[in-house]
């Protein structure tokens, strides 16, 4: 998928739009802030920004778009409903298609959230020298549920979703300071060194991507992640959403940093 | 007043509660972070909360009540209806009533948002030396209208106001430090020194609050004020809402920094 690593975003975006490109977009449009996305009606769009507003940490706001607006203000030009390469569609919290455009889903009362993601503070951690295992065995981070309650808004509410990178001891303290340079994407860590006080059993099965080794010199390390939206929105039942699929992000106009 | 600087938060609210206290609530429990507030309907609560999410420099959110809600998370015990000195309630943006009290006034859908104030980052301004003209003359700080766009949100939208403090030359680039250290309470200053390029055209005449001198040594610097919400909301001829009077804030459990 390198070759897409020095396009410009809305190059990369027109490539989406036209189904020439439906793959993750790691790497994609490299120096960009990739976002998670949320689509709501907005009878349902006070509550999951409440939601947002009381959980900054796992649902960090890149920007809300007016109900019906497909164009944001951080891609102009961009369309949300055809410049990502994969969207899921729910219906009272089950996933019922997986499609690369959602222009015969769309309607005037759709409230479209773009989330932070952690590709943006990866770069930062990989730029000051802390390797992470996932990029380079070229696997999906490790997330997993956890026992950490997020604040509940009207109908959402759920747990905290987290995502692990393996970090040697000695590097944990700047991993801390690098990531919480970055509060507009899940900043510092939320947890490090004891999965079992958060509610996780067992670091080889993560409830979301890949497993990778964790080392005698290093620690577990705990973001929290942008699942934890989509997780929330299907435990609850909302009659309709539409969300990105895994992996695959919208490439917004805005610089890391 | 000054015999409330040293109460708790909760024993000034009830102070408040009882009616025994209705003036400005300048240096009440001091070290206790103060907050400004606006009551919308829930039909307005979406727009007005993305409105906030879109200009956090005015409009800092400390919390956003869930609907209905009087007792919020900051503050323990407390409650909305009663606990600040003042009132003001607003019917299709005109002014029809000022109160102590708004319990007859209180619907199940009505959603109560808690908005930083400039108390805060003054009181690091004071203790960092830098000396503030309109506490010293105990003056309402000067607020003006500028020509400085916000982003708009459904109905709501218009310029932002700021509050204007005279600062010594020399003491500009601490005051932007120190105010910066507070984006919870409008961060560092939105201009600084050339009040017409923003709108200004004679600061002798605020819009809000009282003028005040202006040595040949400073400069007028200008920060972001909790008053455009209030502002806004006025200009969107919202049908009802309701605020704190100026200067009669809410006191919260939380304390500055």
């Amino acid at each position: 998928m390198n070759h897409t690593t020095d396009m410009s975003p809305d190059a990369f975006r027109l490539l989406c739009r036209s189904g020439s490109f439906t793959g993750p977009t790691a790497g994609a449009a490299s120096p960009y802030i990739q976002a998670n996305m949320m689509i709501l009606p907005k009878e349902d769009a006070f509550d999951f920004l409440l939601f947002c507003q009381r959980n900054p940490k796992p649902c960090p706001l890149v920007e809300v778009l007016d109900p019906g607006q497909v164009e944001p203000h951080c891609a102009p030009g961009g369309d949300i409903r055809t410049d990502l390469p994969g969207y899921r569609v729910f219906e009272h919290g089950r996933l019922v298609r997986e499609v690369n455009d959602i222009r015969e889903y769309w309607r005037d009362d759709f409230v479209t959230f773009l989330i932070g993601c952690s590709f943006s503070f990866e770069h930062a951690l990989m730029a000051g020298g802390i390797p992470l295992r996932h990029v380079e065995q070229q696997r999906n981070v490790a997330m997993y549920k956890t026992n950490i309650p997020c604040r509940t808004a009207g109908r959402f509410g759920g747990n905290m979703v987290v995502s692990m990178r393996p970090v040697k001891s000695g590097d944990v303290a700047r991993a801390v300071e690098i990531s919480g340079r970055f509060p507009q994407v899940h900043g510092a860590p939320v947890h490090i060194g004891h999965p079992e006080l958060i509610g996780i059993r067992d670091l080889s099965q993560p409830e979301f991507g890949d497993a990778v080794a964790i080392h005698d010199d290093e620690l577990p390390v705990f973001w929290a992640c942008g699942v934890t939206p989509q997780y929330v929105a299907e435990l609850s039942r909302t009659p309709f959403c539409i969300t990105h699929s895994p992996g695959k992000m919208f490439v917004t106009d805005l610089l890391n940093q």
